[in-house]
């Protein structure tokens, strides 16, 4: 999915955010925005939103000297959601259909992108998982998924955020664990998940884990590392989670299903979908 | 009240929202945000907003080659008060205190804000006026407010945007109208009033109209035409509506009151009220 001029405000507000999330100086705040104006007016749009994202968030690391500003919330939100998972993993166990019912909450997950609310609170998120165990289904594709899994020998799994990366678990916990690889991120960008989230959520004890190389927040294959490339080629299906991944490799001709929750009026639009809505969609 | 970095991102978003409403041609919209990518990457940030949103929406009849890009939407909104104008003229004159019930809907009339929300539906403006009927009253002056409008001998009342102006026209058939200049401004920008609307809401019936001269969404004094600046200087109260007027005359050294509907977050905090609080304040 390419750059809509869309983007371009809420990149601004997004650099903005995270600016104010790293450090309290004022004239940092500015420097990050002059930067990313500078940036966003040399704008390639025909690439992915992503693109720019690394670029913007380098950027922020660069002036404020944090190598992760997103550190501390990261933590916050991988604790929240493993204070979750021991209730949510008994209402996956025992319900009807327990596949549907972890993607829905790895959808509920998804809700946690910081890129796109930096001010997210616990209390969204519960209501989040509400609503994803309650809502309408149309935008997911359970029968189609089921199928592939059974089709499929080499999963690769597509981490998304920190505490996000709890919700994923429960999901995988539900698939042929021996066929999966997750992967997650090189180094820290936004809040998106790297080992040390995967470690924290306790991954590695199921599946095995690797990361991207990259600091994108999203899926760019030509700047990944060429490990990753190697087992991205050989899988045979792709679970890419939430909207970085989307955007990176939706126009992708492979074996992928997108697992996320539709957070921004762009991406609806590009999916056809509302604003909120649940997707689980075959490329 | 100088630009905070929080305008940048709303900046963009308007003048893209702007150069929709003036054109299908991607291409133009794709120039229009280039180019105020670079105004806001050179901006002065102790300027007022309206200084940037002037350069912009210049920039945009510029490139669209129209004099006018909401002059159908300015029409509509017109058209749509014109038609509630009766209903709500009988509520004023029949209320217990016609003069705060004036207030409320000058108040509830600067909705029609298209810099802030380009796609305002008529069903929202009838909301707000509910709202603003039995809205809570604590951002309002009211006896401050009646009590200069006996103590002052010459009003210069500052309009804000088409379509409001006919709820200014309930507001100033309270006031005493003798004392009453109302300006509009100079040439078209955004949705603000011009001459046009201001005849169309019947205003110089019953008062003095003039023009300030300009093309910016606020009161640039320093920009507006030495006639204006005269009206200006000779008054005793400025009334001064909406969010433009309220940016740039805010720091003013003059006996003003200030009547919007507080719509932005940033506008919000240096009023020190909630979004969407009503307000009527003396500077």
């Amino acid at each position: 999915m390419h750059i809509y001029l869309d983007c371009i405000p809420c990149f601004i507000r997004q650099s903005l955010d995270a600016a104010r999330l790293a450090t309290k100086d004022v004239h940092i705040h500015e420097k990050v925005v002059r930067g990313v104006l500078g940036l966003a007016n040399n704008l390639d749009l025909s690439k992915t939103p992503p693109v720019i994202g690394q670029k913007i968030h380098r950027r922020i690391r660069e002036l404020t000297g944090l190598e992760d500003p997103y550190r501390v919330v990261k933590q916050r939100f991988n604790n929240a959601a493993l204070k979750l998972y021991p209730k949510l993993r008994k209402l996956v166990v025992e319900s009807e259909d327990p596949l549907e019912t972890a993607v829905r909450l790895a959808i509920a997950g998804n809700i946690i992108d910081l890129g796109l609310k930096s001010q997210l609170q616990e209390t969204e998120l519960a209501e989040t998982i509400n609503q994803c165990l309650s809502g309408e289904p149309s935008g997911m594709q359970m029968e189609a998924f089921r199928s592939v899994l059974n089709e499929t020998e080499d999963i690769l799994y597509l981490a998304d955020n920190a505490g996000e990366i709890v919700f994923d678990r429960l999901l995988i916990e539900q698939l042929p664990t021996e066929k999966i690889t997750v992967a997650v991120k090189g180094s820290p960008v936004i809040n998106d998940a790297t080992m040390e989230d995967a470690i924290l959520a306790g991954l590695p004890k199921i599946v095995e884990v690797i990361d991207n190389g990259s600091d994108a927040p999203g899926t760019i294959l030509e700047i990944c590392s060429q490990s990753f490339k190697d087992y991205f080629n050989k899988a045979d299906l792709v679970i890419a989670k939430g909207q970085g991944n989307y955007e990176t490799l939706s126009d992708m001709d492979k074996n992928i299903f997108f697992i996320l929750k539709a957070k921004c009026p762009v991406i609806a639009r590009n999916l056809g979908c509302e604003v909120g809505e649940m997707i689980l969609r075959r490329s």
